[in-house]
């Protein structure tokens, strides 16, 4: 698969999200082979859960599928920049390279409001912007246009 | 109960931690009304999970005793600085107070490497420093001598 048809899946994702009333995120965590070992969308609302964020779901449904916290091997597509949270997540689970479609200007922490990539904390991702930035920006107004409908 | 008895409860979970073998942390939230609403200790060995951290345990408890996302009424107490992504766990659950034991030189994003709560990301809770910093730093000390016999 490309790099373009793993985003496409984290905007199906996105989209999930979008249709239950969540901010639509969506991620996908690829290993080395080509697999697919996590993926995940933002169930803040609906859970009632702080951590329900897109890619905290998929670091641990990643870590639970190759067996161990060490995602080493692995790159992280996402529809929107990581926050402070998630982008420290991507730190702490060692996530070589990451791809993040549209900006965040409020929480960005990869380059936003600041990048956590390169503040000393011992890791650090290759950032990657993209593919499919135009769609994922296209699903964040989506969600704004319908909150303001409501 | 007083900061002191809540931090103390924070240092058995560190210490169950350490007996297991983790980096010692523990990790308590309360909420208005004295009640203890969510806790953890490090478990990321154990589990194989990069988001293993105490305070991110102690987060998903609270919000499931609470019923939502948002511990607007809470204190946090933990052992060890939070990294950037218990810091950002904690923005998101709009903590508003935070007490924290013994510093992080490493990986401690409330003032060490950064202090993420001073970076723009909207909410900013109040940070204090102890009580019981000396028996916090003594629990990080343990581990790393029983590491060294090793």
């Amino acid at each position: 698969m490309t790099d373009e048809a793993y985003m496409d899946r984290a905007l199906e994702l996105a989209r999930e999200a979008l249709e239950a009333g969540e901010v639509p995120v969506g991620c996908v965590i690829v290993w080395e082979d080509g697999r697919i070992v996590g993926e995940g969308r933002n169930r803040r609302e609906e859970d009632g859960d702080a951590l329900g964020h897109a890619e905290l779901a998929a670091i641990r449904m990643a870590c639970g599928t190759v067996g161990g916290w060490r995602l080493h091997k692995a790159v992280m597509y996402v529809t929107l920049e990581p926050c402070p949270m998630c982008a420290g997540a991507i730190v702490n689970a060692r996530i070589p390279v990451v791809r993040y479609g549209a900006k965040d200007e409020g929480m960005g922490a990869c380059g936003s409001v600041l990048n956590l990539f390169e503040e000393g904390f011992g890791h650090r991702p290759r950032l990657y912007r993209g593919p499919r930035e135009a769609e994922c920006a296209q699903v964040m107004r989506d969600f704004f246009t319908k909150l303001r409908e409501k």
